[in-house]
């Protein structure tokens, strides 16, 4: 007989903890994905701030299976699903055939309709959003460092995050000790703790999955930082001079995007429905309407929790739903097809601000300060993959924590200075 | 009285050795760069080989002049000099007034003549050289992996290096020790210890910088690793199909350049007489013809030994020269000009082959083998630039040591796959 073909669309935190799940089941294991990576996305933010080195995050995906003789890494992209002919098509041509098909696709970052910000206001998904966005910064610094008129090295040094969700709140405090700390002793012109870090924020408080007070203590840290934060107040323009919050320009050169994603587009390989963010609507199994042998999780997907809440796109509910597709595959192929549905259990909510403190949120467990962003340092260093990993970033902090000194400061990829005239 | 005004062009190995034995002196330094980081250039193979990141080999140049408050980092481009006012015309548009002007701008790789060959076979000078190289040597096995055809697969794990200098060389020896020992266990279709490595050198033998027992070892030694080398055979055609080697047509995906360069447009810039690599020819205390405040160091100056045959562009003899140039500098400052002209001290020729071995030319004393790759290792450790560098490449290259593995293996920037059918 043959095995059973599992094939898993997307190497991101849902579809390794499935394949994690499926080790040693009577199944051949195909992993799709059109990077050849598998990024820690919760650490992207400190790339993008000079903090860590792309490699410390990011680890080759058929690394990570070389032990897995039942494990076919293919880099490559699907372009569609025949769910007659039970294929996956791939832009290299093939086509592969599958018994089960689990899509764990992830978000990219959207626009709401804006995507003429794309250019001016990057967004933070992959290694290379982060590297542009570290480019942008240290740029900008350098220019204002040569700019002539002093309008000019303003706007330079001003920065705006747009959206204060966990990343747009760990960028900004990251951007301000940059600034404050870490670069004044190098330039000789500009003075960098004159920059002006900007977080707005259209809804009325930071980090709105916190309690109130915890969003109300990440406020003051991040104002204690430099930070000017602005709630309520939704930017109407985005070009390369500047951003317009309600009927107010601020002259700024550079901006990021941290507002808002969109699902991957696997509920239109699939035929299945979707919500305005393009999220997948899938059953309490996690398989999608009319089709039991085809799975969707993670950021792509639409689950409710038991609050009948969406659960929220994070890295440990992706966890979950492939932990979960795991033991229904796995059940199913025992011959016992009644699996409970699925249950999001919400481990917690984290956030760091700058280099010294942080936010956690337990539930009946709440802490602040210091003491949060020593567990925050030791959770993610526990979640890296490998021992390898766990040193490098480890030492890194260290090293950070010791000297005050970021090294990972390479300005890469092209781009031409633009004349300061 | 004003400070004496000294502009460096050039953030390699010869503008920091310059700026290095500036310190103390009464001068005020600007030191211009169109990149904000120092590479260590020896080890760029290693990223193109994915041994080490990208980070580990690069620092940004402001962050070395911290505490030097004499020194000011300039990130711009120069576009030419004024010899009558004594400026530098900078991209942005300033202009830098300079009493004394040292142009350190290096080489880039050249194709005497065939620059239709960049696009298909890069060369390796800068960190995106380098990122490019990996990029597409991963790529070659990731799209081998899921080609088709026999013959498009075989051509996907052939791989040609032209030129058989120490980076020729390097690169070879780590391509095959990369499809040798570290992906084999980690593709399932395809057999990566098949693929063929071409080493192609136009000269009778490779490493003619060594003497001829060395070079008749180090191709020994990379033929032991299953590397192709063809001596005395010009590359006539390089497309995206193949090489041409004389009449015979090699297909094959992947083309490394690794056979000259072309000097920077130093000489352009200030009317300087230059060789045909573009080299400027200068005095001998490095100054230019008929302009004592101009002097041009490192691999865009043609500089003779005292044998009479150039210096070769390599880091120690940058350094050497930006050295000179600072103790001739201090001297006129101190009113006494009459410094002895520059003289090279050949230290020695090293190149690694593959994991286990090196070849080392000191002279008198010549070593191969495990030895000389001990000592490679701990002479490229002991001139990397400070304490964090040092230990981080130590711990890399331990871990590949111990455990086998490269982990600096990522696929970034842009590059849609393309169809192989």
């Amino acid at each position: 007989m043959a095995e059973h073909k599992v094939v898993v669309v997307g190497g991101g935190f849902g579809g390794l903890s499935l394949v994690h799940g499926l080790r040693a089941a009577p199944v051949d294991i195909t992993l799709v994905d059109r990077r050849n990576h598998h990024l820690f996305q919760p650490l992207l933010y400190q790339v993008a701030t000079t903090v860590l080195a792309t490699s410390e995050i990011a680890w080759p995906i058929r690394l990570l299976y070389r032990e897995r003789k039942e494990v076919t890494t293919v880099l490559d992209e699907v372009l569609g699903v025949d769910r007659q002919a039970r294929t996956v098509r791939l832009k290299s041509g093939r086509q592969l055939a599958y018994d089960t098909l689990v899509l764990a696709t992830g978000a990219r970052h959207a626009y709401f309709g804006r995507d003429e910000w794309e250019g001016v206001a990057p967004g933070l998904k992959t290694l290379e959003d982060a590297t542009t966005i570290r480019r942008r910064i240290l740029l900008a610094f350098e220019k204002a460092e040569i700019a002539e008129k002093t309008a000019e090295m303003d706007a330079l040094l001003t920065f705006a995050i747009i959206g204060a969700g966990p990343t747009g709140v760990e960028l900004a405090g990251m951007i301000a000790e940059l600034a404050n700390t870490v670069l004044p002793p190098e330039f000789r012109k500009i003075d960098t703790t004159r920059t002006r870090v900007l977080l707005l924020e259209a809804g009325p408080r930071i980090l709105p999955a916190f309690t109130e007070s915890l969003s109300a203590y990440a406020k003051r840290a991040l104002e204690k930082l430099g930070v000017d934060v602005r709630l309520g107040q939704p930017v109407t323009a985005i070009t390369e001079e500047g951003v317009t919050i309600g009927e107010t320009f601020i002259p700024c050169r550079t901006v990021i995007w941290a507002a808002g994603v969109q699902a991957s587009p696997a509920a239109q390989w699939v035929n299945a429905a979707a919500d305005r963010a393009g999220r997948a609507h899938v059953k309490p199994d996690l398989t999608i309407e009319g089709d039991d042998n085809i799975f969707i999780i993670g950021d792509t997907a639409l689950v409710l929790g038991e609050d009948g809440k969406p659960v929220p796109g994070i890295a440990p509910a992706a966890k979950q739903q492939g932990s979960y597709v795991a033991k229904v595959i796995k059940a199913r192929l025992a011959g016992d097809p009644t699996v409970s549905p699925f249950r999001y259990r919400h481990q917690g909510s984290l956030a760091t601000i700058g280099k010294r403190a942080a936010v956690i949120d337990f539930g009946r467990i709440k802490l602040t300060g210091a003491i949060a962003w020593w567990i925050w340092g030791l959770a993610h260093i526990y979640f890296l993959i490998g021992t390898r990993s766990r040193l490098a970033v480890a030492w890194s902090w260290l090293w950070i924590y010791l000297s005050g000194q970021h090294s990972a400061r390479l300005i890469t990829q092209k781009e031409t200075l633009k004349d300061n005239s």
